[in-house]
């Protein structure tokens, strides 16, 4: 089967160019802005004093997240959600995912009772927002931690380790790395896969938007997938080494 | 690592029992209980003469379900959604799944102009109910595509075949098929698995509550959802062959 | 006059066959399936450990109830409430009715600060949803009093008296107990009456829904709901009075 | 048993006084301020030349009635139902009525394709509001009408009859007609009777607030709404007489 | 250039006939119809003993309006905002004008940890219903504050002076004080003037509807303002010397 | 009086460094990032090619504006008004604020039946969100405008001219051009106002937060903005000159 062209001579299992940008508001305990090609995501964490009901007297902290997309990042203009008067299902699925994706690399009990607050927008879309979201969030937590942990707040970082994520599919046959919006709307099967810096897995959430997909190609997308994060968590923790 | 102990010496690869009743409401054109062990989910076909606005004059029909639990399906009460006024995330996304699991089986186009709605309404909840209610659901779209058919009004089904799904997770380090509730909360890794009766995945939907999960366990957990879903595909013939 | 027909040979003065099953569902404290004929409603009592703000702080209890339908419990699928994003007046009429009944017959005094919610959700309908759902209801509520008996949480019970209720209309000038839905739909005059076991009136909602009825049509529905309803309590009676 | 005594000397009886103010204010087809004693309600028919969906096509005309309440309209400042955002239960019931009761005097087809909005808003509440609004609207409707008829739009009167309402209940044993503020309070059983100028019901709404009541007490306050509904269509043709 | 020719008379710098009508309900410690020719607005203040949350433990109180118009207040009915489930953009606006209005002369030190809700709902519209709200709104709010007074739950009056308000615009050409429906419909530049008692301002809100205007054109308006405001204060003055 | 002394040691009269980045999106016909010191607002503008309701069939276009804030905008994080599900009335008031300033200086008869949205989105907020937003969407509406008529949609320019908009204040005395934060939670008098190109003005809207301001004070405020929109036009157009 002859291959899928990708635009910019991409190979299939390379992924976008990736640009963290830490400090890009000045406001937030944490704010990045998060490239993976023309996909801009700002990820900002802010940490409050108090815990929502469910946490109340526990001990415990809590993590969560919120997902936003700017009316025109996208090609045709979206109906601005807050004028609607409500989140779509997709905004919400996204949103409960960032927030299992970063609590999966929390201890709560070591938080202490204080909730961290990522908010992630999207500025420009062109595929795979939800994965530079989670993948962007995790590097605005850490400083938001390390903030905390520089103010004498902590003292000991709650954070077990590094966090992030990709998409992967297949498209006319071919399995790829990272989608951009035209290889998502061709795509047959989408997955996106969120592992740990060990190299488990968090979430894996595959679809097949057409034709069911058979266990060779399932596999052959995770293997894609950690070669994916595996870089992506390098490229974090370089970002996270500049002062 | 001793094994996790079952209620009702069920073995870890075992399903729960499962009933499907079909006709258990009089006015759907499908309308199907089916439960699995305590869990018991209402699942209706409906047909409507019309569809969704981003489909009108496609030549293309549509399939969307949507999920609810009665307010004490579970052990303590739960908010009424409709006095809220507002659907939860967790509702949304689970009949986002349902409908693409359903449209995952379903040529659009020689269903023609028209929608089948998919109500799935748990009236009583012991774990699994997302994925009872897809196989249900799967069966009571048959019901109201063979009644189509039986008045002439088809040509030819539009269903390409079965679908079925099945939940699947690790407790206590080992691999079990078809969680109830006390298994589902006790979980560290839970998946929803969605299949075809040819053996195919439509949905594969794994998370890590707690610890993230290897390569490995990933492998064992959709071995388990392909045992059974084929068991499962199996109870939907059977039940369909009956008049 | 002639009389009008109705289906199955049924005389004008006959409930349609009642069936009340107790301990439908397995989670809620009292949960009741009951049936007038077609129609089927789900009611469960649940039993909570607090109550509204109005109440706080009074030693008095609160008994409230909700009400709803399921989308294909009638001939056309009608809109999901929980989607639309609010509750229809007819839906908030009919709840406000049965919470009403049902604190006609309680003593909140006795119920000290705990609330009785009684959820009664319609799984099929063809007519006499609201009188079904109060008949049903208070058999719930009699098994959580129970209940709470049972494990010495109430010291007495704070019940006064079984209620019920039923329809009555006049369809082609005849008087009609229990009107089934196309009964319903062909009626001129519809009264729902609710009573109490020793024979007062609890609600007497009457309504012309084309000519305005005279005293005379008014008394003979009242004689007609007399009757029924005192079949029903009996039922009723007849039904708790099983282990 | 010693009779309720009545503020101002009111005989168990009597209405309030009840004052008729037709082209109270200037926009509207028909405005008509009606006063029961303190209770004041502004009611307007405004003629509008398009029906409701349900009614497109079919030849036919609409009425329907919209009811709201000042905030400070009662004792203590109520939520203002368009800042909460929604309206209450008690609303949309007390609007569905008075919406029945104009339709019963109405024959929708001599109407033509054109609807007419009842609404009927507290500026004073002193009990009874809701029957003051059906008695005050229905002169509303008339002057709609006969603006209508004057600017032959109307070929002839869609109007049947008069229709107007009034609240009886029992206080301390005693049955009274037209209930003020602190006598509804007090109220063991409180009915809203809606009749035609022929003397036939349109409504009958009784509810024991508590004890339930007797067939004899029933009776003696069906013959006190006979009384009061015949003087109140009387001052309402006594108004309409006025130029 | 020719000079706007004004309904009834009326000069380009004379205020409408204004009426104040202390008392007009009887439940709100102040109650006011103001009139501004046609236009009609009831201003009620109403006591409450707590403040909203971000004044809770401040030793200070809060001044807040809302404001509504009868759907029928109009040449064409409007929506019920009720109804609709939202205020709109232009209620919100109002409202929070009238608040901030009330609040520039009032000492929330004085007024104690208690709140006055004003409530400004429009009868009839005819132009300027906002200026008009505000005006009527301090003659409650010095009616509610005197009521405290005399009841010796204030030891000092929190009023630090009036405050009124009116529109002002160029219609043709020509500068006109308080602009009525038609004035307003046609004006190019509308401006809404908020001052105190001592002549100096509160709010300026100044709209080039069509072509932007200029600073003489500004300059007039703003003495046309001065001069209304001066007198709208006397009337206040003289209607609150009435006992 | 001792002025009060601004950071920066900015000049009672100086606009704080203002930069305009076109193209800083690539889906929108126009994407303006607008930088008043460390206010950033990110101005889309979108062509659809319709209009609302109330415009179809005129030949008329129509200018909207929707403005929003992310919720780490801000010093504290605010609620995200899409999760709230409304949008605050502060919201609503700045987007009809931004709207009618664009409006101003467009034909929409020129404009033909399209629809421009304006979307001004917050990334960072340090006081002046809405004026800085007004200055922006006017550069993104030019290139949106310049784009439709280098695609031979447009014969004529329907843009009249420039518009552009600042803040100004009385904070300890003295009048004080381009608020920032601290300036602006410290103000007496506050004031926005717009101007276009040829120095008329669009809005004037002034508010009191404490004392009311004199004449005198208005008219010192009114020369700044003056001022500064002088200057702010001169750099919108210096932007727009450059390719």
């Amino acid at each position: 089967m002859s291959e899928f062209k990708r635009s910019g001579e991409r190979a299939a299992d390379q992924l976008r160019p990736v640009r963290i940008t830490r400090g890009y508001t000045i406001h937030a305990e944490g704010s990045v802005l998060i490239e993976f090609g023309a996909t801009k995501v700002l990820c900002t964490a802010s940490v409050e004093d108090k815990v929502p009901p469910h946490k109340r007297g526990s001990g415990e902290g809590w993590v969560t997240a919120e997902y936003g997309m700017l009316p025109r990042a996208t090609h045709t203009r979206g109906d601005r959600e807050a004028a609607r008067g409500k989140q779509s299902g997709r905004t919400q699925e996204i949103q409960r995912l960032i927030g299992r994706s970063m609590r999966a690399v929390f201890d709560l009990q070591k938080l202490g009772e204080r909730t961290i607050h990522l908010d992630c927008d999207v500025l420009q879309a062109d595929g795979g927002t939800r994965t530079a979201a989670i993948t962007g969030a995790f590097v605005a937590a850490q400083d938001a931690v390390n903030k905390l942990l520089a103010e004498g707040k902590l003292p000991a970082s709650p954070i077990l380790g590094p966090v992030a994520a990709v998409s992967v599919g297949i498209v006319d046959g071919t399995p790829l790395l990272d989608l951009e919006y035209t290889e998502d709307s061709a795509c047959g099967t989408d997955m996106n896969v969120v592992m740990t810096g060990a190299g488990n897995f968090v979430e894996v959430q595959g679809t097949a938007e057409g034709a069911a997909f058979t266990r060779r190609e399932l596999d052959a997308l995770l293997a894609l997938a950690e070669k994916g994060i595996g870089e992506l968590v390098a490229l974090q923790q370089k970002s996270l080494s500049n002062k």
